[in-house]
């Protein structure tokens, strides 16, 4: 072990791994190359924009329309290129296997998605997909066997609402089903249009302990990495989210007849409230984030004092506790809030998505890999949802991000250099086959 | 001159006139009693509910509607009966006239208006009306006469927006003629159907000094004199109004992924601005009010942070000098807000109303009426704009409030107790008899 690097790589953590510690798998060294052939991934990269391809350089290929269906069948037929068996799940997903020398363990699972938010980028999900093509070709070429079967998964409509790895899980209510998605079809019709079978989700369902592991490689989404300028991402997790619809409600009257003192200006006491959430979030120790993002002011006329407001609270989280944390410093403050000013604040939980810690063994398999390359990396939290946070349900997970350039995603102008992106697999590949000793 | 009394009166201001004054028109007592009938006042204010009352106790009587054609007729029936000429100007309005012994005089004005807004109430306007007829009938049943004319005005379109009496004084645009009213006849079609003629409004026009001076009877629209205890207030002016749309542009992000510290979070900075505006309006000297209004909030989803909050600042003073102060500071406060945070603050003017200060004689002759009728008064602002606006553009303008129940107007609810309503008229009965010796 080289522990001048790993002295690095704790400088880098901030709070990073105690000195002197001695993981013995994760010291390990495979003995065959871990390369890929970058320019192979970055140029197909691009070629999959043939699907959905904006002139701008961004992708709209929005789950289930003819974009997404042409795009899933190029990237099937590079799998089945590179030796994969593949089939379509009933829940549509595209899975491909590479046997292991030891068929009797549960396969490793790797993947992301292809497809994209209306009229956004090109790299969100589709690097987590043709990187694992690309290492499952790296190992063919050099004849490397995993002893674990290898799942490669293109999972479904992760961007209108990770429905295929959902599915997986058994986490889709029935209702949801009959949702209209971006392309115009439900779910239910876009499955179906997939090759799926919407009749038999539950044969596609993955119970606790089907896979061995689970990882995915994805762009970061936000500026942490790029600020930072350390090119590989570590994933503590997927953040815990809770939003609250929060209604203020004061007393509506006339702006010029009401002097200042005799007010009971709903907006005035949002404002107070939208000012200690941000510096509740601000100043309390941690990486959790809150936000408010929808509000509407009635009734809303430039000469009359709002009688209420209505606001979305968020806060997310790496762990639950901690986003009660910040909820409970936020209620604080609305009592007080109301105790001042006289308005009444009601907080009105309306949706929750669980934290999905990724494994502390996977982070470190991660990391060495890194290590190994000769490539920075630090640890941070996920603030947005991924399919490896459902596969968190059912194995060890863990993720690995790779820069945003200016923490652009979901617009046209989101970007990844392609040596970051090269690099970004290799890891993902050292990770995959430590975690194939590992588990 | 009861000295008691003044004490009494200068204590209730609070700020109130030097002690020891000696005003002599003021002081002076006019022989006649200068009582009205108040049975038949607030029964006839309860009869012309008729024309457009709503079964909660309000009144839906839009300028133009049939509603108000019906209202106007009755009302010109009453002023013939109080043996008033009568004549509908060019510019809609109803106007009577009763002779004073010096017709070289300039006539007094006196008046309000009778429409409503939508689902309004039964007390805004109209009391200033009937209670102008009502003084003339108790003026010709006591035989008494003024020296110069007095014109009872019935303006039109007061709530539309003043247009009867801003027409008189030119303050109308030709294009404003075109606009769409609450009725669904536009001004121009409604002119002609309260008999006016549009095509000639030059006609109607009052120059400076056309009248010796303008006096309204209102409700206050506001808690002021409620709260006091006090049933007489006497109007030291209507406030100027001025806004501003303000738009701060901040950028919008991934509320998961972009860390509380890299935010430029237009919301929190425009809810900054809220509170300090609130904060400046409440805390300067003085009687302005500053209002946040309206507010919307791009892009408006839950989970991504506001790129741009758009909202109104209005600001009302007795001064438009006080109004730029409150301005200022809030326009320091953005700049400190944007250097802060780096987001961009513009504020745009979109709205001025002068400010019309009322006359200091015409609130002395109030406050002397109030006084000789043993009843209490305080001076206060009009936040809210009345045809007495208009009118002190061409002469000396003075206006008097009586009490709102609970603050309320232009709702069902809207609500004076009739003796607080015969109060009133007969406090303005004393201040035009006082007038019509001052000017």
């Amino acid at each position: 072990m080289n522990r001048r690097r790993f002295l690095t790589h704790s400088a880098a953590l901030g709070a990073g791994l105690p000195l002197g510690l001695q993981p013995s798998p994760f010291s390990w060294r495979p003995t065959h190359r871990q390369g890929v052939d970058g320019g192979r991934l970055n140029a197909e990269i691009q070629e999959l924009r043939r699907f959905g391809g904006t002139p701008d350089g961004g992708t709209h290929r929005v789950a289930y329309s003819d974009a997404d269906l042409g795009a899933r069948e190029w990237v099937l037929a590079r799998m089945r290129e590179a030796g994969l068996r593949t089939w379509i799940d009933p829940a549509g997903n595209l899975v491909g296997e590479l046997p292991g020398t030891e068929p009797s363990l549960p396969p490793l699972g790797v993947g992301s998605h292809i497809d994209t938010v209306p009229f956004g980028g090109s790299y969100d999900g589709t690097i987590g997909v043709l990187g694992a093509v690309e290492i499952v070709r790296s190992l063919q070429s050099a004849g490397e066997r995993l002893q674990h079967p290898l799942h490669v998964y293109v999972f479904q409509n992760e961007e209108g609402g990770k429905t295929g790895s959902r599915l997986l899980i058994g986490a889709v209510e029935p209702g949801e089903l009959g949702v209209q998605t971006a392309s115009g079809y439900t779910i239910q019709e876009g499955i179906r249009r997939l090759g799926g079978n919407p009749d038999d989700l539950q044969a596609s369902r993955l119970e606790p302990g089907a896979l061995a592991a689970f990882v995915e490689l994805h762009i970061e989404q936000g500026a942490t990495l790029e600020r930072a300028g350390i090119p590989i991402g570590v994933v503590e997790g997927i953040v815990g989210i809770r939003r609250w619809f929060v209604t203020v409600t004061g007393e509506k009257n006339h702006a010029g007849t009401t002097p200042m003192a005799l007010r009971k200006d709903a907006l005035v006491a949002a404002s107070h409230l939208v000012t200690a959430i941000h510096g509740t979030a601000l100043e309390m120790e941690g990486r959790q984030v809150a936000t408010v993002g929808r509000m509407e002011v009635e009734p809303g006329a430039p000469n009359v004092i709002p009688g209420s407001v209505r606001f979305t609270l968020e806060i997310r989280d790496l762990s639950m506790a901690g986003i009660q944390r910040v909820f409970d410093a936020v209620r604080e403050e609305a009592m007080a809030v109301e105790a001042e000013t006289g308005v009444q604040v009601e907080m009105e939980p309306f949706y929750t998505s669980e934290a999905a810690p990724s494994d502390e063994r996977l982070r470190r398999a991660f990391e060495a890999a890194a290590e190994q390359g000769g490539r920075g990396h630090l640890r941070l939290p996920s603030g947005a949802g991924h399919d490896a946070q459902s596969m968190a349900r059912i194995c060890p997970m863990g993720m690995v991000f790779v820069p945003s350039r200016g923490g652009i995603s979901h617009a046209p102008e989101e970007f990844t250099p392609p040596d970051q992106i090269t690099a970004g697999v290799e890891v993902l590949m050292g990770a995959l086959i430590r975690a194939d000793r590992i588990f």
